[in-house]
């Protein structure tokens, strides 16, 4: 390994760079600013590490120049609205990935875009996505043989990245489970079905922000890429199993809110059949005054019972029995 | 490279000839008929394309013969509806590709064929599809070294094609999302299940016609192909990306629309019932006084009741409170 | 190529043979009895073609005698009802292919099968399948170098095949979309349903019958059939591509009905609240005349409001109110 | 081939034990015990079968320590309820296949094991399957020279268990197309609800029981495994075609039972709309009586119609007109 | 061979591990702490076996520290909920296999994650797994020569575990039994809904249990693995096949269940449509007495038939024929 080198003083960044720093055997050694940067990168044993948020097309230009990126890429890393994918452009890893965060109770999504070479990474960050200060603090403190590549970075991110996506999930799970309670009691509200619907297309956008992952994480256990150290392969297996964790996750949880949605049908249509069995009950308890009534209402002059004392209560009383044993019956096979 | 050489002056291009130049070096140097462009082509350093839209039989023919074309091809290219695909006939490569277009609101499908070949091009226009002439011109103000070759224009082609997916998928997503909102409010109109069911329609069409591309782009970035310069390989992976971006979101909208299918059945269920219930509980209240009305309507002539002097107050007031109880109670179990 | 031989002069074809003709560059030469027809195929660069049309188990015999045909195939062959496959045995390939049809307007199934060997091609048709009569007619007028083979008589019969299977679909299309206009305006009949169902069950069978036919036109295009000649292949590649076409075809539409059963229920349901809301409109509406009878029916004494002069009109005129009222209320909710 | 050998007379089977005979040249040439079979087997162009029925734990282990069978295979045998499969221990084939009949109208499955090694088969039947008695003469009916080999037996066998699916498959077809018309006629009642239930059910069992032996006989067609003899290879892929063109007559009748099922829910829609409309209509018809009756039974004393002559018949015509004009309506729109 | 060893006396278990001991040739000769395990398993032919539950994250320290384990494998160990899988470490295996146990009729998950090397395995359950004292036991009564490896130990665990899941799947289909019974005759109450629901959940639970491990066991039974003998290959095939067969029975029964749905669906839709008809019925057939009886009510002077004889008992009589003759024609129809 070479010698420590001179570093600029305090480096101010420029608007966009959130960091930009050289380590040496996996501890910072000082912060450069993005031009000359790949002098650094080329110096034996130190790593670069770029980390940029929502950069201006002019940086991302600079940062193009110093390590000679490949244009699409950098075209990729400024618009964003990329899938989850591992491009290799000569000698230049390009992986994006889809962050995902809870931000008051609702999910927000972001993107990660990660440019890996000899002796460098960069980072760009869009939207909703968390510093990766604290990766960047956890692999200064752990300055482990393995600690010493760009591809270990590459690795903490993507770990870190993938570990995010578990409270997101356990708030979802929980919501189902909620949901699920309801939905066997009664027939869903209105807003009970949105909340329903809501869920089921956050979960959708997750699966569309996780499930790609998985083949880009294969991919990095392979062979195939001389960016990364054959012993850093067991690290990406890891993580590729666990975002495969996470999509099993998302796939059942989808299952049960499809589960869910034809429960509530059915039970909806029981309610619905119960509603009719009591208006058509009480219907005919009440048809039977009615009818009666009508019938000792009407004013034909030879009607013999209208004389009778006791034709008034015996009327009643046929009335008021009559309908209790329609009451009775339609309770007893539960029409009522 | 060898010298320039004379051109005919001014080409009157014949029907369905769009477009017919010469070019060196990425720079368009000048017009040719299309008898003759094979011997063009045939100059090393010249590249010869042909813009052809909705040709004549014999036109097609004589481009078949000039360039030495397979007939199956030109079939192809003469009675459109085919699938996306690649064929490769000896020396030359035949590229179909789906358009689609927003025409007034609506999209319209088109369809591009091309051949490729060592020194030329031709592109086949058929039904709604935006003239290539942006693209040309796009390339000739871009005189980098790649675009010196016909597999570039052939890039430049496909990339146009699916970036014109984009604007079309915007709009049907603008509209998914308006119709998701209505959906979890009301019952759905006629009108808005119309519009639901024309959505699904259109994006399986719109899936039929980018799906397909997505094997046609991969195919593009192996090694199995002469007519593409291996350094064009990270160009068709980016445009194989981004087809697959745009079918995951085709395949995303599809959901959501199946999803909004069951939600809207779900809620028009919710939306029967509280129906049921609104009439079972008016039905009640009001068969009350019916009831009453009748048994103080019948004509016995021993009816003490009928004799009180508040008799018929107080069966009002009874009816009153009856039927205020009752609403009472339905309006507190939610019915009404 | 040899001297031409001598043929028998009228061939009177034996029933169950429709055509049996040898062929010297593409054009029919003569005509044979199936006795010796190995021989004759067995001549350098002459092609014998025997057309059979649901042959006699005896003739089917003979045949595999004459040409050492494997006993499984004739099996196949005399049985019908297989799926579309490709077989190899020992020299001789024996293709099977499903023929559909429109026949009144119903589409009837058919099947081909066919053997193919060195110098020898032998159709066998069975149910509703058209006549090779033209694919022979078109063959012997177009005597290119190509079509010296059997392995193009093979390639022209599944391409009349695939290309019969157009007319069909377009029908069946041109059905699909009349049913799905209907759809959308009005709950279907039960016929319509019935027509509905009845579409969906003749795509499963064509698909059923086209589907694996892909597989079949994918093995022809590769270098694993010595039968096929090498030139051959971007012909049956072209037939893959139509059956592909076909294939989705298929699919769309059955995706199309299925939305189409789906958008029926939500509209039939839209339909069921509609005269929901109707029905309980008008049992409000009527219950208030009614109800206000009912109590100016009642035979208390003291009633004072019917001795007053206005009382009858006084009564009608609220009446008269309030079922206006509720009517026009109804009809600004949207209920009647 | 060695000299015929000596046999013992007539050899009485113990329980378990159907047939164990020796085979020369396809010809049957005696009866032996279990114990000593691997001798007549390891002689040279003798074949022994043994057939066995639900052997008792004892017999197999008899069975397994005369051959050198796998344990493992042993513990299968016995106790039944395997997924079709194949396996190979060491030199010794053993395959699982489920056997379905038709007994009294219902499905009945069963299960065969299958051992086979040099010069020796051993077949095990559990539950409903039809004995192999048939299979026998007619392998000893057809001594070719294929026959000679036990593999032949194998390939008999299969082809009878898939001959066998045939008829269940043709009764289950007839069933269907009965239930598919009674779908489209009627709502169903609850007694063809079950039915289709059960048809879904056997279906499902059936597609359980032939679908992994695709797998099975596609392993039997290649060169990997020794106790095959590659002239066997077309035998086994006709069994395979067959037991494939089973399974797609299984997945099509499995979905014509779904669309089954969704048509008869939109008829049952419909159906309860229809009674809706009657419903609504007959209350709307005789709710005008009713309250016309309902005014004229009021008790006001002014009420100059009541006094009039004929202002009876004229409600009573009021009544008949309207009562018939809204018939006459509620008919033309299809409402009754 | 080399000499047996000396052992320490009886060994105090520290908490959370439930056995270490070690064996020579199948038979279990001494335990041992988990320090110095290592030495022992270094010895030719002897094997370690540690079983570990729900240890504390000290002791899989120590444990990593003895055997030299991967970090990632401790943290997944330690962690639990994981997915099953197979990992290899370096020298060592890391397999996670999900277990499934009835408690008081409820299923409870648990997790076994197992470390094997040369010469040594260390097992960990987590939550409800059965205890591996029976397959100790059986290993160390089955001293066969196979049973010398540490892969023997394995697969007996393997084999364990999908042996346990039988009675689960035995339970879960018996419920189903008795759930689809109940579905065909009447519409399903609330508590059957959630009883199915359930089934549901639990089997989607068990399905993501035993599913992974199919591909866990089919990569035990290749030669990629150095730990793993050849001659244990038919072992892993047998254990890979009974998987195999329970998620076999898994997805029968899961679409089983959603048959049950559709089925309850279209019933409880038929049992909707019998009351509206029942209800429909008995409205016509009390409408007629409340119509008649109306008009007979009405206080007009002029009413001839008031004045009869028997105009009041011919009313009645109507009354009651008219209804007879509907109750008689709704019987009749089906309605009632
Ligand atoms: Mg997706
Ligand atoms: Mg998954
Ligand atoms: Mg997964
Ligand atoms: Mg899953
Ligand atoms: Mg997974
Ligand atoms: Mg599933
Ligand atoms: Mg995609
Ligand atoms: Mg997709
Ligand atoms: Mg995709
Ligand atoms: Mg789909
Ligand atoms: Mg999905
Ligand atoms: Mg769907
Ligand atoms: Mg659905
Ligand atoms: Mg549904
Ligand atoms: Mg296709
Ligand atoms: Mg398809
Ligand atoms: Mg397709
Ligand atoms: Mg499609
Ligand atoms: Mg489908
Ligand atoms: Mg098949
Ligand atoms: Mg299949
Ligand atoms: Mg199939
Ligand atoms: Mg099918
Ligand atoms: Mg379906
Ligand atoms: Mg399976
Ligand atoms: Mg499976
Ligand atoms: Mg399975
Ligand atoms: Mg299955
Ligand atoms: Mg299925
Ligand atoms: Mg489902
Ligand atoms: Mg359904």
């Amino acid at each position: 390994m070479e010698q420590p080198r001179r570093f600029p003083g305090k480096v101010q960044n420029e608007p966009g760079v959130i960091a930009s720093g050289v380590y040496l055997g996996g501890r910072r050694v000082g912060d450069i600013p993005v031009d000359g940067a790949a002098t650094w990168a080329g110096h034996d044993g130190y790593v670069v590490w770029i980390g940029l948020l929502e950069p201006s097309s002019q940086l991302l230009r600079k940062v193009q120049q110093e390590f000679g990126l490949h244009t699409l890429a950098i075209e990729d890393a400024e618009h964003a609205h990329q899938r989850p994918k591992l491009e290799l452009y000569g000698d230049a890893l390009f992986v994006v990935a889809r962050t995902a965060q809870l931000i008051d109770g609702r999910i927000s999504f972001g993107e990660t875009h990660i440019f890996l070479g000899q002796g460098y990474i960069v980072t760009v960050r869009h939207g909703a996505s968390t510093s990766y200060t604290a990766v960047r603090k956890h692999w200064e403190s752990c300055p482990t043989s393995l600690a010493k590549g760009e591809d270990f970075i590459l690795y903490a991110i993507l770990d870190f990245i993938v570990d995010n996506y578990i409270p997101v999930l356990d708030a979802i799970e929980e919501e189902v489970e909620a949901i699920e309670d309801r939905v066997l009691e009664n027939p869903l509200t209105r807003s009970e079905i949105e909340r329903l619907y809501m869920l089921r297309r956050d979960l959708l956008r997750l699966r569309n922000a996780a499930g790609p992952l998985v083949e880009v994480c294969v991919r990095l256990t392979t062979n195939e890429l001389p960016q990364i150290r054959p012993q850093m392969h067991p690290m990406f297996r890891d993580v590729t199993d666990h975002v495969r964790r996470v999509e099993e996750r998302i796939d059942s949880l989808r299952e049960v809110l499809a589960f869910a949605f034809e429960a509530s049908l059915l039970i909806g249509q029981g309610h619905e059949t119960a509603i009719s069995k009591k208006l058509a009950s009480w219907a005919a308890i009440l048809a039977v005054p009615t009818a009666l009534a009508g019938i000792y209402g009407m004013n034909f002059e030879n009607m013999p019972e209208l004389g009778w004392r006791f034709g008034y209560p015996a009327v009643l009383a046929v009335m008021v029995t009559v309908c209790s044993v329609l009451y009775w019956r339609f309770r007893k096979n539960g029409w009522l």
